[in-house]
């Protein structure tokens, strides 16, 4: 394991490749390299990405990163979106666009499967961000859909947070309000070439003028998280909304000097440290859940376990005096 | 607060909203209620109802309404959507559907707001489903969009879980295939009348002839729940795929049948105790964690946690060795 984690460390790709394939099936290998590759993060800019299925997303990444390549930049891509092309959408033979990448020795992909537990998703996730920026990517971009649990959780391990939108999604605008506003420290309208893209953006830059849309940024399930709270505005930052042709390449050497500029205000401002601090609590946090459950579950017998949950699906038991019954068994032993 | 859970037992309206406000205000006010409850529960079909934006879901809720109440069936709807017409679409005008039903004493409305955490969402839509399960209806629908984690968790709450797809979905298919396939029950075409609904049909009919899409029924985040082992390959039981067109009200008899079929088939084949006991283990675990969670809160001083946090911030600590040293301060004193 010691070699291993020396040659991420060098940025080898093999190696990263094996220590993640590692880290996802063993809690014990996750917990050992990320106490060996913790002091070695905090380097790399985070990069999370969504919006709604259709907006161009990948064909953004994919641009996004070719210009971060031409600017030198290493860049570890982690696809967790299932009609994405890195995983999901590459079975359907959708694999041009990461074709056009995948030979770059500075560019490193994985996909993340959403299979099982979302929540797990989440967890090995921010392992495998930390083990990107140990192994010195300068940029990592974190690619997922949608305006789930998991996409929270994941835009919560970024820094700065894209969201990509495109004209004449209709509906969209609805759920975008809803919930991925929040989330957005940039906007991006995609096919800016399209009909309709002047109103989309105009659209979307009445929605932050009117201001957080009665919500607060999300932070995972415990309102006592250190949070802020007053959203995703962030004072001194206006959330700007840029048109792009990501076909063509339009755009992206703005976004990319955009990602720069966030950085750097969040640098200069403090909220670098603020939101690091929010994301280590959620991941303590995260952790303390899971040491929690696994005493408890050690601790109580299967059949002791299996009568109750028996009894509290036929209402015998409602599952509060349930919860009370399995604490004071535990507690007397 | 006895008086009014009497009310809400006699399916007083007013009394059920009353209720449910309060049990989303105070953790305390949901314990009572519930445990008071809990036996009363059990009566009502709970329906799961999912699929993408623009498949024609909240049509479909609405015509299949309709339909119920023709049997003279009790309807309670959940809409936990923010793009349905029951909480963020009728911001946007899109009160008309709404206006059909909302008049109707046998039918009772609660929106869900998506706002603050989705953990907290799902376990409100869960106490809210308990209350008018008491309350006397007959069905109780929950409406959510895509397949991020907060809808697998309502879908596990559902009996019956119903995906509602539309021809010319385009990619949406890879969505469905990643996710979606594996909570349904019932699969819905809605807009048959389209061109590609044919196509749509077959091609949904193959993915669940080819069988669970090497995944897994999803079931929260710990995998030691007592769990099916075969995804949702419910034997006995083949997944129909019915083609509506529900503006038109075309085939909602046949789906409202088809529920009837599905739950009959639950309680005979046993499935019913074991998706019960599923549900029951995921309450009871979500409740312990909190309880966990918050015991433990109290224990560490805010000064010490927040100090602690910092050094993860900068790096100086890891999250496991973090985790560590806050259990070694509870466990001390």
């Amino acid at each position: 394991m010691i070699e291993l984690l020396e040659q991420v460390r060098q940025g080898q790709i093999r190696a990263i490749a094996r220590l993640i394939t590692r880290v996802e099936n063993s809690p014990a290998a996750a917990e050992q390299a990320i106490q060996a590759l913790y002091p070695h993060t905090g380097q790399a800019h985070i990069v999370g990405i969504t919006g709604s299925p259709g907006a161009g997303k990948s064909t953004v990444v994919n641009a996004l990163v070719q210009t971060l390549r031409q600017q030198e930049a290493r860049v570890g891509i982690i696809a967790v979106d299932p009609s994405s092309p890195f995983t999901g959408g590459a079975l359907l033979g959708d694999r041009v666009r990461m074709r056009d990448l995948s030979g770059d020795p500075g560019v490193f992909i994985r996909s993340m499967a959403s299979r099982g537990s979302l929540g797990g998703l989440a967890r090995a996730t921010a392992s495998v961000i930390k083990i990107l920026d140990a192994a010195g990517f300068d940029y990592v971009l974190v690619e997922t859909v949608g305006a789930g649990q998991a996409e929270v959780d994941i835009a919560n391990a970024a820094q700065t947070t894209i969201v990509v939108e495109a004209p004449g999604m209709g509906d969209e605008i609805q759920s975008i309000k809803a919930g991925i506003l929040e989330i957005a420290d940039v906007l991006v309208v995609n096919k800016a070439d399209r009909p309709g893209a002047d109103r989309a953006v105009r659209a979307l830059k009445m929605m932050l003028h009117l201001g957080p849309v009665g919500g607060t940024r999300q932070h995972g399930r415990l309102s006592s998280a250190p949070s802020s709270e007053n959203g995703n505005m962030q004072p001194g930052w206006d959330i700007p909304v840029l048109e792009t042709v990501a076909t063509e390449g339009k755009g992206m050497s703005e976004l990319a000097e955009m990602l720069g500029r966030h950085m750097a205000y969040l640098r200069e401002s403090g909220e670098w440290l603020k939101r690091e601090k929010e994301r280590s609590w959620r991941e303590v946090e995260m952790l303390l859940q899971l040491r929690f459950m696994s005493q408890f579950q050690a601790s109580v017998p299967t059949e002791t376990r299996d009568l109750l949950l028996t009894a509290v699906a036929q209402r015998e038991v409602d599952p509060y005096t349930a919860v009370n019954q399995l604490l004071s068994k535990t507690e007397s032993e």
